[in-house]
């Protein structure tokens, strides 16, 4: 059965953006801050690490099968260009199909009929491999609904002030987890995970 | 010179307490989920922590000369009972003076008159060796004001949902650190310190 996990960039006062979707030069600045290359799914876009976190990475992507993403993150990538980088086929969870997409493919998948539903398409998908949900609200609709078996944190050392957090107004606080189950020391990033307790 | 520092045990989502002063509960578990004892200045107080979390216990009571906290967490704690925890001559930073205090001693000193001298003080005491603040208040303060040298940080994974940041609202946001400079994982705590970029 495929491990359900959720994971973000978070900024050191749990943020993963900014206010206005903003932030991202300074969170996402580790997965261009090293000299080790990791390709992506997009041929425009390669990761350069340090070696602990290329190993990190490497590991995350052969371990995922699917992904669940919200409407919102799609439009503000654009639908990364086609395929998500990590390569990986992505469900989204939306109010509504997208026009220009009026068929389901290889590397997206529409879902409208909630959390549940999303994550059961993403399960077939991925094969038995893991289930990569985003942070914010997919985050927290996971884990109000108990589907969420891990959380995987890329820790930043910078103070946003202000934003969206990881998981939000969940509903059961405080929730706790169990862990750290694992420990990375990157560049300028740590990277933790830690188990959900059900 | 005193290197001036802030530490802080801080949920998954980025927050010293609560809402209404609580979640000490989960937050500070860790002090007692270990087998390996740390005295402290209080004689009804012993720390049972991993062996890591107590190793990084001494050390930082090793470094410790001085402290400055907040009056709210002074009046909460009611004065530790006359002595910090950490054993460590405390500036309580405060509009007044309390009743019960007409004079400063080898345990408290009272300034009123802002975070530099509050701080200013603390290094006259700490004689060369560290000054720890508190989170809250008092760090976002001395972040504020160019004080401070270092972050530490014990996260615990909770979220609790709302409370009181570590930082709270810093006047120049974002606000980037460098490191991790130091990184020990305990038993359902991550010890992280970051250096303050001046």
């Amino acid at each position: 059965m495929s491990k359900v996990t959720t994971g973000a960039t978070m900024s050191l006062d749990g943020f993963i953006a900014g206010p206005n979707h903003d932030g991202f030069d300074y969170l996402f600045k580790w997965y261009n801050r090293g000299d080790v290359e990791t390709p992506t799914g997009n041929p425009k876009m390669t990761f350069r690490t340090s070696a602990a976190s290329a190993e990190h990475l490497r590991k995350l992507t052969e371990r995922l099968g699917a992904l669940v993403v919200g409407r919102t993150l799609y439009n503000i990538t654009n639908g990364w260009g086609g395929r998500h980088p990590l390569d990986t086929p992505t469900v989204v969870l939306t109010h509504e199909r997208p026009a220009d997409r009026p068929e389901d493919d290889e590397n997206f998948v529409f879902v409208s009929t909630g959390i549940e539903d999303a994550v059961a398409k993403a399960k077939e998908l991925a094969g038995g491999k893991e289930v990569g949900l985003n942070g914010g609200t997919i985050a927290r609709q996971a884990l109000d609904a108990g589907l969420l078996d891990e959380v995987h944190v890329d820790l930043v050392p910078v103070l946003l002030g202000s934003g969206i957090p990881f998981f939000g107004q969940i509903a059961g606080a405080p929730v706790e987890f169990e862990g750290p189950i694992s420990l990375v020391e990157g560049d300028g990033v740590t990277h933790i995970a830690y188990r959900v307790v059900r």
